[in-house]
């Protein structure tokens, strides 16, 4: 029930035009979604400055471009991932000021700056060069959620000194994503160098026993190290958009 | 090489008693694990305020009984997980002050007041009553790391409104840890209610198909809402780590 | 034994050509499938009003065509799955009247009105757009079993009150379908808020840890609410056929 | 908000003691649970004639009896599963008139008469005598919820005669629950001689191959019959439940 | 229908007390069962010369002694497959002359002497000692069907002139059930080296990447030698009952 | 050593050129392979009558062609199996005589007539329609290894009567092929309805839980009828092998 | 056929008592395994240093105290492995001499001094404390092989300055055994630093996602980091014998 | 710190111009990486003699081409693995010298002559001719390390006389690699008859229960032969590697 459908209701209990009984009648029965959609809106609005996001992968390019012309109404920005570049030609064709970030698989429309809301930089740092594009999805949607993102490359365990090397960076990350395929072990060494939380991307990178990103998500999830959280393979969508909402835990920058 | 080692390295450069080829060769040759425990220091120091933790379940009574009291010198709080009550007994025979939390199965040495770090609460939310003793683990390791814990029991998917009932409490918490068995669902339904970052615990709750938590593990690990991250099948105690991690970005409690 | 066959042999016994042994005789050694096959005639009497049904998948267009135009001379509906539109255009050009329904990927020959046998509407709800092809084939074969299709989209538990705001008509069903890819939680959500039987479809949406539906297919076989069976992976069909045989229970409408 | 809260807020209304504005306030920010609570209520109704229900397996005997205890107040029959002997003797201890069925494993307490719900019988039919304890409890839930019951034990695929010896009485039920281990052909079979919808229960009968159940799982969920529905390994109370609620589609029994 | 109330359905047909139509009718409904038994104890009486067979595992002692007694009154030969040695001291307790196989863990009844029925000897081998339960079970079941049997013991490939050493041994043998854990090769090396068929079984021993059997499982199945066919994991039942069905084949024994 | 270089070293012993010691000491160190090589040579015989098999999938056409060419001057036939249509082509245009046996996906040499040598018919049974290639590569391997063979179609478990309908048939029969995908609980009930040896073979048939065979194959592995041994997905090759060298246990035919 | 036979048989050539004939007919038919026997001996005598090993597990004390004695004859060293406490007392109260390695879990009798042969020493590592038992039995046979050992313990991926520290010792092991549960990162850390030959040994440690040690497994055989071989989980015995083969290529020590 | 830097400050402490707490404070905070380039430099110097290495599989041709022309510049030769013909013409069109080892789908840069390092031979052996890729690759990396290559083809053990014709050859290997797919029983045949170390690789080689390449796997994991260790599936670099490594403990060749 919408606020002006209560008000009317309630300025008939008012006026005696509606009996007490009628209106506790209506409002019991009233379906949750009503009340539901408003909390909707109240819980998008914590989370302002959050780009929309079309998950683009199931969909055709029409489809694509349908929706983010009535999500771009908003004047907000827009996002959507998993686009091949085919797509990506077909819906740009459609919507002036789309562009295609294509290591990353993504198309973003920016209709306005990005307001920077977290506590710190969010470092994204990859074990290998065949994890850039999980991890430049990440570094995308945290970009646009208003975080300035650190990238720490090719980084993986088997030349330890890489990682350490880049020391400096990682401390100065108030959120990390590491993203790693094979055996994935780059978030416990981080894990045990840092005071950030560490979100772990599991990728697909490998063959034979890498079982497509499972043998690094397991990894992962058995870490030995605390204060790593994992998400799904290949998600770096996932990754980068929880490092955003991690990064403005206690109110982000002053 | 310790402080004290360099610097008579480097008196005896400033004096002329060592030559700088000599320093240059001795330093370059520093095993790494000199630097690397300064690393360490530094970085504990950065998560002042967490408690020293043994993970109790291989160790024996005796083994953990000195560990506990070796870590207990640092005048720190100390927490060892995973110990079952006939183990507990026999440690708590030995450290005046220790005591049991039984249902996390947790041993507990408070040696000093615990100071409040973390933004806001912490929400520990749990799906059935059989997901109470990882619940609870994360809920002593995160009060522990200075946060405050907001409980909100046995409220899984299959009775969605009893979750709708506890929606204020929820959204007063600055982080979210979900525990849920079974199809672990649970941590999807509250990330779409909330803006705080959901950290999700699947349980070895339920049989068949459940194979131990796996399926609540991939579920979550699944999800269809932005901002889940997962740890472990019955890790509490990675849970409440993450979470207390998570609660401190931003600087914290002001 | 046909039973002009059978009439024959039991004429022979009364006029006395053939004698009481061996008339025991051959009928003891009659083989099964005689009988069997009246017993299929008899069971397929009970299932009246539902389609002929192919599996187009693994036959050739020609194969198609050559079994609907066989089935279709029965003078009642047919209907034919998995049919990709190219072998649809080439079946259709054979077959007058035959329609493909692009959506479902089905082809359907509809020779006679459907009779109304359901005892009330089948819900057919899906958690995600991407869950549509199955769901239209489960709407399909209800429909053409005789039931009305209520279809409730895209209110997967990631945005419960979107479920919530469509109570009334999952109410009104007596029996539903729940359609669901990645957590598979939507059954679970749906049989704690209504009375009638929930048949659960996992669905191939997803990727990583979603292994192709199969974390759907054991959340939902581990759901924690009763009243929750499950089908095949992607098997909109069967969930479809089942909730038409669940739906004339009790003898179906008046 | 229960009645007579918001009775009392739309007096106030009424009265013009409280303003409009004030009550939209009010009722925007009222939480779901609140009517969720009433849904439930509803929800329950519609439920009438089936038992309380407790899992009784993660629970000790005092935690099993004080909530037996507690929902037997409401009049109810009440029905614990997944209970060994020794735990039914401490809870029968304490409550008058509970009494163990032995072999489906629960504790039961009839306080009422039961009236018959069912459209016709169910038939609990089992592929071996080791699939019996799952088929008992599938059987008791049934029961209690108004249904007759038809055993039809140990007719396995290996014996196909075994199971056609008892046609009639198979043809005789309106829904029908299918327990089998091993490979679980035997829903596939039934599926394909009666007209009533099967639903199949795979138990964790067999070894080596059969993995705890898993193989028979994938068997009925593969199964190439038409009208079966699955549930988890060994959930006889499940498979009892959906049968007792697909026995009333329709409305029952006249 | 039994032949007595065929013969007087017949009788009666003949008498002309019974239409011709009313007798079609009755054949027509007759269920298969009665037809069925019949087939039964045909297709049992080609199996002559097997013992009956008892699964014993998940049965008590009183199933077992009372089926096994039950069993023993048609005057064959009575085997029970796993059972352990309480169990099977309280069965022999019971029946007089049951005696227990420990290694093979079986029961054996031998009412009457063995007539050897095979083709040949059949030679049951083992890749170490670890598999020699199995074997014997396999051996009990061929001998007590009629069978000589080799026993070829600890000829695992890792040795493999020690399987050589028997080479004559093997090719004196029509049928070869081989038996292996870990790795499970020793079936492929044996059909590269005779002319008669054999039958792997898999053993559950080893551990780690052995999966109680599973690896041993699927490397007999993947096996690149023709002529192998396997049974499940430490089913030495089964493979012992194959492989006296493969030596009558051709009609055994002259 | 071959026959003749060892004839000649003894006549070296003999004429007293060569040393009893030399002697001993060359034979003591003769490599297993030459007598080896005289092993398979005999092996072959006893396998007289079986065609030369060559698995064409991993060659190239002009492997294919040369090693069938090689083969050919055996004056054996030959059989090539896993060859899709286009290498056919091509192997065909190299070797007169030869021709595609498109369903088995085989090519086939027949350079003489087949000598029937089974005890009796093999039947090739299949549940579907879908199962037909597996089927016919069995079958025609075991029609060139000299037996007949009989053909049993789409009588899937879901319509027991078409098998019964063909119990005759199968019970002519020696031994058994019963090829089938999805449940695979086909040869379950062709065991308990034979006295035959069955081999099961899983197809691939089937989607979502069928796992591309893998629920066959445990099913068959599971199977609850005694005298069931399986071969590998897909490997009708591997079951018309191994029913040909059963079909010739006990001599084969008189 | 044993030198003293052929020697009978060659001098019968020689005296002419035998033909020529006669005798290849004899030595064509000469079973391999007389000769595979010497090859044996011949091969034995490579490994000239190592310990006779017996796996204890699943054999009894009795039979392990037989084989060990039977063993001892040969004057060598005998190493017992996977022995608890209890089958140890009972085997070393039947052998003097004999000594239990408890950690280890062996059974050591060491007849005489143990010769350095590797190229250099063996390092063992592990990642944790409860990876101790594993590495304890790697160390065992790698010693009685004849190796110097370095143990480098509990210098896990979390905290890789612990690792680095020991970084001089690493580089001094001419083969590494590197043990870890959990993610198993270490041997790819260490395989990056060093450039001996690292042989990785996962362990069963850790609990839910590690899977028994299956996650450490997947993750050593998807090492992004060249050199790194691995071998069964927990298997110590196997790593410590391949090291100490590895050990001896080139030669070994001077 | 570069060795200059860190001699200019130490000049700068020996002149008095830089305190002594200064630079303490400065070396302290050094950055690992620094040092650990270092560490890398000299451990490279140690595994002198292996060419560079490029993974082809993930790159485009023109990055491959790029990494390949910097690394050639190092006067090394330079190993290009996993590249396609197309991939590798486009390559080599671009490097003068670069060729295409086809079977083994690598590209090989060799700029100088090869320095045999290793202590013998390396045995390269296969099970089947579809295991030749794998095969080459290994082959390829030995040789351009140094190493003597000894290739032994098609020796599957399902023709163990194959094998064991080669066994000279087998045994003057210093290093083995066993290269097998299906039951991947090859490794634990080998490793009972030499004294080398073998290396087993897994190949995805089979169909159905092979699982492209876990059965091989598995079944090389769970050898009952000591002295076997095991490389990712297909890993024939690795294989190849880890063989050289192991080729030159000891030193290698005099």
């Amino acid at each position: 029930m919408d606020p002006t459908k209560l008000r009317d209701l309630l300025d008939g209990v008012r006026r005696g035009e509606t009996s007490v009984d009628a209106a506790v009648e209506a409002l019991a029965r009233q379906p949750f979604a009503e009340i539901g959609g408003a909390v909707v809106d109240h819980h998008r609005a914590i989370r302002t400055g959050f780009p929309e996001v079309i998950l683009g992968e199931p969909k055709t390019a029409a489809q694509v471009a349908a929706i983010a012309i009535e999500l771009a109404k908003g004047g907000g920005n827009v996002l959507v991932t998993r686009v091949d570049p085919a797509k990506a030609a077909a819906v740009i064709a459609q919507i002036p000021g789309m562009r295609y970030a294509e290591e990353a698989r993504c198309l973003v429309l920016e209709q306005h700056d990005i307001e920077m809301r977290g506590a710190g930089p969010i470092a994204i740092v990859t074990a290998g060069t065949a994890d850039a594009p999980v991890a430049e999805e990440a570094a995308l949607v945290a970009r646009l959620a208003g975080n300035e993102v650190i990238r720490i490359s090719d980084v993986g365990v088997a030349g330890v000194h890489r990682l350490l090397h880049r020391l400096d960076d990682l401390r100065r990350a108030t959120a990390i994503v590491a993203v790693a395929g094979m055996e994935g072990a780059l978030p416990s060494v981080i894990a045990g160098l840092v005071a950030a939380p560490v979100i772990a991307v599991p990728t697909s990178v490998g063959y034979g026993a890498s079982f497509g990103g499972v043998t690094a998500l397991l990894g992962m999830l058995s870490s030995c190290a605390a204060g790593v959280t994992v998400v799904n393979i290949d998600n770096g969508f996932g990754a980068g958009y929880a490092a955003a909402l991690v990064n403005r835990v206690g109110g982000g920058r002053p």
